[in-house]
């Protein structure tokens, strides 16, 4: 599948933590740059995230702000 | 001012397109990334946007979708 | 690729309205109901949408009001 | 009051699962779609959410993202 | 019909720009504050909004950067 | 840093509730309005948010829903 959000950015997994609704995902993009996700738990879990896991961190470009 | 939000990467603005109401922003994070990130036309003008521009693109964690 | 977005839900490209930087697209879940996505033109223009298409509307499980 | 989100889609509460800051809804869009909303808890609390409530799952379009 | 949205803003119409996708409104919610709301053109001609209406600016709590 | 997101008002911290993953702000931007942000409690605590502060809560303004 492709999808309409233009920014993907390959990362690894550094770090899941699991809330009781929510988890944090810390993606390392590039070193030493690590995005952070707050995604649901129940996604944390379906798609088995643990450290060292290759992923993408997918932004829908209308989510981003421009900071000068 | 300090932000919230967790992800706050630094790029250079690589190309500004303006439509009517929206602008879409290039911005080159580390080549040969670019991310693209959709702001009014109004904050385009404001910010002076312009390519070579230092800025930051800043995403909540919240709106980070992640891909396995 | 697998997404941690909960919510995927499949449909057919309906229509597809180009503005300068974003796009409008209709996407048919389950007649009757119709999906409105706005995505940029240039997402748009690379998945090639056009009617009749089979598409997934995306949405993150954080970007949905519930009103009751 | 009416609303600008394109998308309100029809549903019922499935379950309600609360955490200590947000909550996790399930709507049953359409047998057997199920939608998962991430609201605060306090939302849920307020609207008093529970199994089977008609409810609606409003959704911007510009935080939709096509996947083909 | 309630909404799970914690932030809802009253306040008056001051401008609509239509684009071609996109409509830009600016809403006073108390002088001399006006948010600015990026809808579509197509709910902007819906709700039939114009400068003088009586509007809510309603935002999901997770969208909000919190800046110090 | 100026920012592209179009909607930042000013106003004091109320309350802050700390969760596993995510954190709730009652921010006060003019009696008796108060917004409700959620953030991630790793931004909360790094912004050391308690009652009183003068912050800034910011809006995109694409995540911003008319009622009419």
């Amino acid at each position: 599948m492709e999808l309409s959000a233009r920014n993907q950015l390959n990362g690894k997994v550094k770090n899941v933590e699991l809330g009781m609704i929510t988890a944090s995902i810390k993606i390392e993009v590039e070193d030493p740059n690590v995005i952070t996700a707050v995604i649901t738990k129940e996604s944390a879990e379906k798609l088995g995230l643990k450290e060292g896991d290759d992923v993408k961190a997918i932004i829908k470009s209308t989510e981003i702000i421009v900071g000068k």
